[in-house]
């Protein structure tokens, strides 16, 4: 409330080197795009870090300065450090928000903080998806109708190996036969995660003004302070007199 | 964000009339102070409606400027009319938040929206209660530590025949030796719903500061506008091409 | 375990009587289907009963001994006497499953359970179903694969307005464009209640053997029982001594 | 139903060594207990394994054996090999049930799981627990009443870092003043998870009927068959033709 929402937005980044119909749609890599249409809101202030920055861009006065970290990785999830991984899923437990997007669901940080393998089944021929929302009332879908279609993506499909979430926000239809769950809210200590399904390399995604509200509404939502409760409170004396 | 959340405090406001312990806390009624710390925040303006006002002071012109409405009621579940809670529940599936409190537990319109007797133990000696948060990451519990302490209420006790909720926020140690799900989230249509567990008549849980914080908190939570999905949309055309 | 599950299948069956091509494929009725395939199994013993008979042939005596309780209703859901509707009720809250399937889900006893509208949208020019398994853990999807496939059914479409259920078991695909929440597990009371998205009343989905065998999964889940606890235990007495 | 549930028992068995209190409880370790009143049940066969073995006594063919792996470790889990936890973990995915008692909720199988701290708060002076039963309808309760009191234990309170569970089933009331969230059910992937918290080394929880009757139903819960849905289908071929 009048306080501004610290984001950073992380990317491997190296699809936008490495291929030229990335590079086409992103110059200036897919963190800058995300990073542009955040800082436009009025109560959001977004950087950026990168895979190829020393500790990936995620050092602790960046983590400890970060309300929500937005994250997006494919081809070289493996490169990112163990012990990056561990304080980044800490400052979660912590109260920072997370958001994982579209091929994030095979990153280190979102199967730790799922705890299964976040396996599903893919197909890349540019077919239709149809987000449908599937509770309405939830902050997240602020100014969404019916649905969101997106013309031209790739196909993720169940069995999408994850626990039920908290809170389903989008089932996804795709013209080749599959459905997904695509929108999922997961409470993890003191922190908010939230996957959402699109956010290709190549298709324009990250530039659909729905998509964006999306993740407008899902960085708030992540950022809303909750309790101070302690985390491993540890060894405690009785709140009560014992009978002895 | 910068508009003024419109709440509506409803009570029976029957123990207020014909019990001196009530009268002796609340001279003005429960309304009246639950209104007064509503409104004494920035974002929120609370008026009141009671049961024994014309159509229990909840017209269609009042539901339509409603966007939360809390609930109080004990003694006289039985005289809100039928039609008044179609009405009511008719504009929670429409987007209207409900707070629901205490003994609100068995009004006509909580048991309407959970679909089970919610039906619980209970013991009226002023015993302590400890409710702790089991959900920090939550927006409800801006504010509030590892759990709130009330000196001497009415016990709730498990099983506390609800649905299990989409949230579960509090749950409460009883000295007597009995626990209660004491905060507890449902999506209902483009509504939402929070039962809270606390709100006695003749104890002054109403005035207490961290159960204004969490009624503050949930009043947030419940005006979040979700999405425009339609109900009930009925016999609609294909949106894709169908084989012949 | 070892026991007989007594199983009531209950129809409305009008349609069977007034259309004929639902006589066509149902000619004594979709329960005698449905209760004979129930029937085959060696644990099972069904019996049926409709919505002409006395009491809807759901008197006390059919209730107290059923222990699971299927529901098929279409076009005369209006007619089920809200009396029944209400020992219906009360039977599954003290542990007795409900199935519900397809139209079911705007029965007067399934609004009751979920507290929400049920609505949806919906065509029905015979077009493609595909459900998709997205709990595979579960008992309900014992023996089924990746999917079941129907050629020809009505489409039911999101937003489904239910609650989120306590098991998310299947998502349908359908080919004109939309998806749905199509196996849904909800604990109510000591009972528990399935709603499952198939059986349309022309086409003949009761005779697809992968839904028989879901049905059949789904009543032995349904009358699994549970605890004993007391629903409505009313004025207690302290277990633990309090302070004075 | 007809076939034998082959459950292996896993103890980290340091205690009953090291610990005379422990020895004189549980002379043989706690597998033996535990192994015991399972493998008195008629459906159910039960074998050890402990961590002091060759591969911790989990090989890859006692993993594939194993319908239902059991989990007590306290003091040791840091030489629970990782290589171990992978395969383990992989297997619960293939379809395994697993069953984590007590301090188990420190073990790194559980914490992988469940992807937070699992930390809690806690203290160890005997006072007495309540697990009260809220899914009264779930048949790892089945013949529970209303609840289970264990008259000397130790305490692990709240906030205890888990997510929230697909189904939560027991509440604990301790005497000193805190509440747990004491048995949780978890799907992942093909498999079940079940946490209970009860299962000291020193006070002989694993003798208790009461208790032994939520283990084996769990057992049978946790061993139920689902889906054979494909883990990790990868990249698919379309369904449905798709537009060129």
């Amino acid at each position: 409330m009048g306080e501004v929402i610290r984001v950073t937005v992380w990317n491997e980044g190296r699809h936008e080197k490495t291929m030229e119909e990335c590079k086409a749609v992103y110059p200036d890599g897919m963190h800058t795009v995300i990073a542009g249409f955040l800082s436009a809101e009025p109560d959001i202030e977004a950087g950026t870090a990168t895979l190829d920055e020393p500790d990936h861009g995620l050092t602790d006065d960046v983590l400890a300065a970060t309300d929500v970290l937005t994250w997006w990785g494919h081809m070289a999830h493996h490169e990112v450090r163990d012990e990056i991984v561990d304080k980044v899923h800490a400052r979660i437990l912590d109260g920072m928000g997370l958001l994982c997007f579209h091929s994030a669901h095979y990153s280190k940080i979102f199967r730790k903080l799922v705890g299964a393998s976040a396996s599903l089944r893919w197909r890349e021929v540019g077919e239709k998806e149809r987000l449908w929302v599937v509770q309405p009332g939830h902050p997240i879908v602020q100014g969404v109708g019916d649905y969101i279609e997106l013309p031209h993506t790739e196909m993720y499909g169940e069995f999408f190996d994850v626990p039920q979430p908290d809170n389903l926000i989008f089932v996804s239809w795709f013209a080749g036969g599959e459905v997904f769950r695509s929108g999922l809210c997961y409470y993890r200590g003191r922190g908010k995660v939230f996957y959402f399904r699109p956010g290709h390399e190549t298709f324009p995604i990250f530039k659909n003004p729905q998509i964006q509200r999306v993740i407008i509404n899902a960085v708030r939502w992540a950022a809303a302070p909750g309790s101070e409760a302690a985390l491993g409170a540890g060894n405690v004396v009785p709140l009560e007199k014992l009978e002895t």
